[in-house]
């Protein structure tokens, strides 16, 4: 069975002072999620975010901005023209429309380019790619605009590939409780003091929502062996907790990107354990002032595995 | 400009005695063409074999096989069906059917699940991949009978990705003729005494075909920088030519493919620069009997580059 965990993501920025976003009713959030065909399944809330975990990732709300994360074959950009047309070009800020590699952009309803494309009309920008088109790469879209941005805006992700066999067996495990995840994950130790709000799929998959305060973390998990994906983002340092996440997924191959992280270079050289390797790095002071860095690390193998037997008939991917 | 040169790739060996494929008329070969939607350029002949170059790479025709690469859009598994067709399933003694990840796989026709199904129709069979989902990886198929392999068919693959700064600087100028190609190439050194026939294409691209008796090499060239890829596929040892190709195209990754390679693991260790770490290893006796082995190599870079910057307007691809 496969599932394509690869995720979309757009951040929207409003003019602070003239709305808080926190105050809009539900029903908007909901026909916002609505528009990129996902679901809303719960919620959590702090003081200053509420953050709603849904049928695919996440919505986080604060006073002046939300950050919509979503996989499968959601059409996110939708949920982008959906909250412009409906608050009005006038009140946005900034946004940053994010689309990584897919397992299997085939059955995407749209690419990159025609999201590009749309947004464009809406709120003129640039585009750029992150890494190379034949491994991990990610697109990233701005709004080109007299925005100045903060530099402790910062944002951490870390997207893990081919984890171990031994996570990948253990999350696929269709008997497994919330709790089970959470302990598994360590997340006692990623963030600790955290309000968690999270959810374990049929027959397996996990996603959740930790915040606290205006800080947050959220955790994707598509476990299957042969196609696993986990992703983290957070606006919480992922560097500096790098070390336990690959301790637990032990992933053959993971990505780092980074919004705003000046420090980085050397907390890559103290945090990602030297069993791994860079293969691409990239970095760039976007337009709209971001600086933004990406490694893909990949752990060298001398081992032959076998070949991935696929099932021809039916009308499932052959993967 | 984006074009794929990731390729599709048929094998298919017919029963001999019954008939020379080399005494089957042209108009044949066009018609196979035709059905993937390609065009015969020009061919080359030894005694053995006739080898075509085509819009979209290489036909090759021995008098009891035919080898079918192509790139692009084409759907070469349409030709597959219609020699099937043509000839009669009785006369084919074996299909092996390749194809591996694209850069835009979007605006492919189709799957290889689709591929896949379709000839599993005609030909019952096997699928596997080799190679990881989120980095390169082929997948095969072969035609599941009472076929026994000759231990000396044996086939190479070397692609090249992210070739040079400088290698695609040079293999995209505009000026330059088949001679200059061949000589960055050192097809001297790579197929001596090799009758060669190959073509420009406009504005830059290349493709070759080598032939020598039953022994052939092809290249195929999609030099634009950041979305280079150049392949190699030969029945000639390209493990050990392996260290010139990385020398002329100094590429960033690569795999290496094999069908019949006894001695994989010794040619790779001598041939291949420690520079280049394994980071996917696979190898299997499918049950055609075929030793296939693969393998994708990257070179770690410590090295910060700076982001491709995307064009938004218009139709084509924004890579």
């Amino acid at each position: 069975m496969f599932f394509e965990g690869a995720e979309k993501k757009a951040e929207i920025q409003i003019h602070s002072g003239k709305l808080s976003l926190l105050s809009v009713e539900e029903a908007v959030w909901q026909s916002l999620i609505d528009k990129c065909n996902a679901k809303i399944l719960s919620s959590v809330r702090s003081d200053t975010c509420t953050a709603y975990l849904l049928s695919e990732s996440s919505l986080f709300v604060w006073a002046d901005r939300i950050l919509l994360i979503t996989c499968g074959e959601t059409t996110l950009v939708n949920s982008v023209e959906f909250f412009v047309n409906h608050f009005g070009a006038e009140l946005i800020k900034q946004v940053v429309y994010q689309r990584k590699n897919e397992y299997d952009s085939r059955a995407q309803p749209s690419g990159f380019n025609d999201d590009a494309r749309l947004l464009n009309k809406i709120l003129p920008g640039k585009a750029y790619r992150f890494g190379n088109l034949d491994t991990h790469y990610n697109f990233i879209y701005h709004y080109e605009n007299e925005f100045i941005h903060d530099e402790n805006d910062k944002t951490y992700e870390l997207l893990a590939y081919q984890i171990s066999e031994q996570a990948s067996e253990y999350l696929s495990r269709t008997d497994l409780t919330a709790d089970d995840i959470r302990g598994f994950l360590r997340l006692d130790e990623l963030v600790p003091g955290f309000d968690i709000d999270d959810f374990v799929f049929e027959p397996f998959g996990y996603s959740m929502n930790a915040v606290k305060g205006s800080d947050y973390l959220t955790i994707h998990i598509t476990p299957q062996f042969g196609s696993s994906y986990v992703s983290f983002e957070a606006n919480i340092d992922l560097l500096e907790r790098a070390s336990i996440i690959l301790d637990v997924l032990a992933p053959n191959s993971f990505d780092v990107l980074t919004y705003n992280e000046f420090e980085f270079v050397q907390k890559i050289k103290q945090h990602i354990p030297t069993e791994f390797v860079p293969m691409c790095k990239v970095a760039e002071k976007l337009s709209n002032g971001y600086l933004v860095k990406f490694v893909n690390y990949v752990r060298p193998s001398e081992e032959f595995s076998s070949p991935v037997p696929l099932t021809i008939a039916g009308d499932d991917h052959a993967f």
